[in-house]
């Protein structure tokens, strides 16, 4: 079966001067990879002409694919539509069912429409248009020598909404697709280098259709096999007993066996066994509050977090006897502890976290340098509480300390017998 | 003066298959943006050969500086070096320099040195190695008719450190670079298209030295004045002048004239005015305490937030009625006023905040249907409370919420007296 690729190409000046993150390509990747298209490569260039149309020349020559994401806003900066209708030798002309979804958003709004959103409803005759329900511009889709060109808009919900209801359908009668399979599992605790020296055997041993991918993230490492072949049953039987050889190899190091972040791991394990959560966060600024709420149906483990930046809010809200933190200081495993205990009693969870530490850049004294934490987990029965000593910037140390909190508690929670 | 181009090449299989969202691109962005190359394009390859040979020859061809990075990890799947080497004609040498930094980062953390670990010493002898201070893996810089080409491990904390030790000061010294200055305002209340229509002359009028973007930002629209040239006094002049223009044109909508976020915007004014902050969080589980203290420097106006997820923590904690979360329910303008009440109390800060909303999928009702959403703002004397209907997914929701929060807390600190 032949390979079908695709190229990615994001259009914005403000994803080359690094104002925007692009997160569209990584979404179109994940989606197009699960239906079993080969992303080959993803492409970003600037609001010019030339270079939007030699970025489309270039990659319909390698790709069966192209799926072509931003300049379709309504302001004068976005160029990509009469260049993509110039290259197809099409001609602009009014879309009425595009018209009418514009008019009805104003509408719904209560704003005026003005003459620069209809302009929304030009579309080159040469193209297909995929209904935006989430926006005023349309998606585009042409075809030329083969190549399928899609041209969707920037805005990462309305792109989103246009690959689900139409890209990937489309894609899927189009082409002939393999069947592509991943298993992912996470380990902490042992270095990228360390876990490759361990299961080099079972790297070498691996047959052509599976591939290895180590994913450092956050102090911890990923690994993840990918399967691919034409046979759903046979690939995938194939992929689960390397998957269990792999599993069994790094069981010392292993959080958890399927794709997911520590946040879902512990939420998930909290929902299966009804129990609540609740954390005391100083250095860690309500981060791990958010990890934890960020996905739906967090209302039914997460109880509410007290971010105690300030020592007033230590003592007030959770109770730190003052002559804790005086003795020995916000950032000790007094005060950690003495924050699982006022946790668990104001928000009246059964589990609680704390986190207490010197992030930087500033703020390290020669005892207690930046990146010293303190992080306590405990229910009413117990408390167990761990120094880290994290060695980076601001920004990742936050992070570590937040995945080495949802790690320990995790592991707390799993030494309780489930009830 | 010629334009010296740029263009980034990240090497990873994970950016393709959607499991790494590339921050790294973004940030060389904006620094080679600042000492005036202009980034024409950035591409992302998996893990092949053959992909990233094709690659570099393309970019090389339209190019003076290639950058590429990722691809450099100690293990198996890393294959960048050793193609880097062949297509430079060079053949590996251990690196002494390289080697000693290896081992004393493994003595450090205390940890067995591998030989996986060692092969990070060896490198191309055609190119210049360029210390990492951070990690292992170190930075090359080779040079090909006229090209320059420079590869950086892909740890975003290891890139940053040898982008601003090494890579800067070298392109530096090497090309010679014109002037590029931005100025930027954030805007909100007003949609792209109107705002375009509003400004067009003001647009129309730029000198060929200025271009103006629109940079749509959850809710709110960002305006970008870039001038391009070669003596820097005459330019920044000419870029003020057109600045001030569009300032005093959009003044209304306006939130701030700076390249900030809504959030550093607050924490500055805070900061001025000596006052400090706490939240009162429901519906955005912290993330508005993790927006105020992402940047170092936050215990000097923030107090800390009770996220108060479940209904007992508003009570408990926030000491919200029993009968006001019976009689109007927690998304009321009567819950978010007592959740603001009970923050100033229990936080002890000068202002708060408080949210309280439907978010999605689901909870919401034919009365509060998904995107219903609280929001109040106040001090020891007055409090306003603001209800909004958003009308996207889980995430944006969230998002906007927290920004509706920050940019309503900083308009109504403004409206206070300056002590």
């Amino acid at each position: 079966m032949k390979t079908i690729t695709a190229s990615i190409i994001t259009i914005g000046d403000e994803l080359l001067i690094g104002q925007t993150i692009d997160t569209n390509s990584a979404f179109i990747g994940q989606e197009l990879n699960r239906i079993g298209v080969w992303l080959r490569r993803r492409i970003a260039v600037g609001d010019v002409r030339a270079e939007i149309l030699q970025a489309l020349e270039e990659q319909s020559r390698d790709n069966d694919i192209i799926i072509i994401t931003g300049g379709l806003g309504p302001t004068a900066d976005d160029i990509t539509k009469p260049a993509l209708c110039h290259y197809f030798n099409g001609r602009m002309i009014v879309n009425e069912e595009v018209r009418q979804n514009v008019i009805g958003i104003f509408e719904r709004i209560g704003r005026p429409v003005t003459e620069v959103n209809l302009k929304q409803a030009e579309v080159p005759d040469c193209c297909t248009v995929l209904p935006n329900r989430r926006g005023t511009a349309p998606g585009m889709w042409f075809e030329k020598e083969g190549a399928v060109v899609i041209s969707l808009p920037g805005v990462p919900h309305e792109m989103k909404g246009l690959i689900t209801d139409s890209v990937l359908p489309g894609i899927q009668e189009r082409f002939p697709l393999p069947v592509i399979r991943h298993r992912t599992l996470l380990t902490a605790g042992k270095g990228e280098s360390e876990l490759a020296a361990h299961i080099r055997d079972l790297e070498e041993n691996l047959p052509a259709s599976i591939k290895l991918a180590y994913l450092p993230a956050y102090g911890m490492v990923r690994l993840r096999l990918t399967a691919r072949g034409e046979e759903e049953t046979s690939l995938v039987a194939e992929l689960d007993r390397h998957f269990g050889l792999l599993r069994e190899r790094v069981r010392e190091w292993m959080v958890i066996d399927e794709d997911l972040s520590l946040a879902e791991a512990l939420s998930r394990l909290l929902r299966e066994r009804q129990k609540t959560v609740g954390t005391a966060e100083s250095c860690t600024g309500g981060i791990i509050a958010r990890m934890l709420t960020e996905k739906a149906g967090a209302s039914a483990f997460f109880q509410g977090s007290v971010v105690a930046y300030a020592n007033s809010v230590k003592q007030e809200v959770l109770g730190v006897p003052a002559e804790t933190l005086a003795l020995h200081g916000a950032v000790s495993e007094a005060t950690v502890r003495a924050m699982v205990t006022g946790a668990l009693r104001s928000l009246g969870s059964d589990y609680a976290l704390a986190t207490s530490g010197i992030m930087g850049p500033d703020g390290g004294t020669e005892e207690k340098p930046v990146g010293t934490v303190w992080i306590a987990v405990g229910s009413r029965e117990r408390i167990e509480a761990q120094q880290f000593r994290f060695r980076f910037d601001r920004g990742r140390n936050i992070e570590l300390t937040a995945n080495a909190a949802l790690n320990l508690l995790r592991r707390f929670i799993l030494q309780d017998e489930p009830a």
